[in-house]
């Protein structure tokens, strides 16, 4: 038995796409105690990784094996669609499975997997919930959605890389990806929410860290409302991104993509839409997401 | 010593207001064994309370003893104004105290507060965030701002009524009032922000009791995306509300005025009116607030 557990632990995974929020998941699949291959298209970011016994490979389809398992964490559809190749397909043969980490469209996501499914892959949506710091200390969720099997064989991979929780969203791989996409828009609107109300108590002469303090202890007191409001009151917008706002403007078309594919209205989206699209339209440089909360600051005269 | 506490919890308080959030509040202030002269406009609302030993009164001043404390909770600033009048404030005289549990506006609290003042009375904005059945169960919150001494002469009331934290907004009357709005707009938006994310789950086929479970035991494990979640999945619109949409709707119209007044643009808040608006105009019978999350489920073609 004791035999058998370390011999799975030794299994090898390919692991593609080590950004911000891949590396550190790799760092710990790693610590964890498996064998990685890994593909950065800039390599020099994967670099650190050897010394920890990851195999650099220079291709996605080296990072696979044969009925193994590839894990991959990259930027938008048209980066997963590079990775999602026949090659790598053939690479992973009948039996593998392809976990998608990525947040991408519903739509997607699933036609990936009928790709994967004609080439006898399994492909796994199990995009992740948290920031690098959050995924550094496994305090991360994830959602997944796919084949029963594969998933079940893929979830103590999620735990030892990131996630303290698994929520699994049945079989339809776009599932795993609007729930994504949902979390990702209720961030987004309650970071706008919580600037208007910030710059409102401001502008009528209240300590804002007190009714920061007061409302997110109370009402208001979950991981979202307290982490983001505390950096909201740092002003931590720019400099030292953990989430580019490129990114989260990325994912709230997608949202909204998703919501006209459904005809489904979402005032709250067009938004906050609206918000990261000044961000970037301003040019702030190195911008986090959580820089759409100076839109409601600026637009009521206040200083950044 | 122990006398001298019996002394003061005999102390006769006054009590103007006993609707739906008032009633549990002054049966609780009964219960911890103070005495309470009772005023409510419909007076057969406060009967009950008889039985419990409160003496009931024709007028709010009758309410009131020299050098006392009056408690009252009423719909709104008109009303408000309707009690504090100079018999309320002879009646109290030197010393005495009003506390005013209403949600009106902050220019509103700073006025009544002035008066106040002109007869040697204490103003204290104590507005309450609970709704009935957590005012009962005396885990509602209170914020107050006002003069140092009254307020503390006065927080065993709001403990005994209905608070388990009391958060002090230092002495501009009008401060506590703001938080109120502040907290109030951020419940209705949050209300739109859940019913957006549900109606989009709902309409890509996800179960929405799933994604409830899932965004309020992780990112939004919060009492309000709890709670009120949980009644939007319900469908608690209706029926019996335990806060009026009429009520709602004019917190978020003093939210507005507030901005207004600083001079603060509110995109949220203009969203939430236009939809508790909309619940009105159509006429839902025995709307509760919570009924704004109607707005996007029709907006989507859902059956609510």
């Amino acid at each position: 038995m004791f035999f058998s557990l370390k011999f799975n632990r030794m299994e090898t995974i390919g692991f593609i796409g080590t950004g911000n929020l891949g590396y550190p998941i790799a760092e710990n699949i790693l610590k964890a105690g498996y064998k990685l291959k890994v593909y950065n298209r800039t390599a020099s970011k994967a670099k650190p990784l050897e010394a920890l016994g990851a195999e650099l490979v220079d291709s996605p389809q080296a990072a696979a094996s044969k009925g193994g398992i590839v894990m991959s964490l990259v930027a938008d559809d048209r980066a997963v669609e590079a990775i999602n190749t026949d090659a790598l397909l053939a690479a992973l043969g009948e039996g593998g499975i392809h976990v998608s980490m990525s947040t991408i469209s519903p739509d997607g996501a699933r036609k990936m997997a009928e790709k994967c499914k004609a080439a006898g892959v399994h492909y796994v949506a199990a995009p992740v919930f948290a920031r690098p710091d959050a995924a550094a200390n496994k305090v991360g969720n994830a959602v997944i959605s796919g084949d029963a099997g594969a998933k079940e064989r893929i979830k103590p991979l999620l735990s030892a890389g990131f996630a303290k929780n698994i929520f699994d969203l049945g079989e339809d791989p776009g599932h795993a990806n609007v729930l994504k996409l949902i979390g990702n828009f209720m961030i987004a609107a309650s970071i706008e929410l919580m600037s208007e109300a910030f710059t409102l108590a401001e502008k009528n002469g209240l300590e804002v860290k007190t009714v920061y303090e007061m409302l997110t202890s109370t009402l208001f007191a979950s991981p979202i409302f307290r982490n983001y409001g505390g950096m909201i009151l740092e002003r931590q917008f720019a400099g030292n991104p953990s989430f580019d706002a490129a990114l989260g403007l990325k994912d709230i078309n997608l949202v909204l993509q998703t919501g006209r594919n459904t005809l489904t209205p979402l005032p709250m989206a067009d938004l906050v839409h609206s918000r990261l699209t000044t961000v970037l339209a301003q040019g702030v440089k190195d911008a986090d997401w959580l820089a759409l909360a100076t839109g409601a600051m600026k637009d009521a005269g206040l200083k950044i």
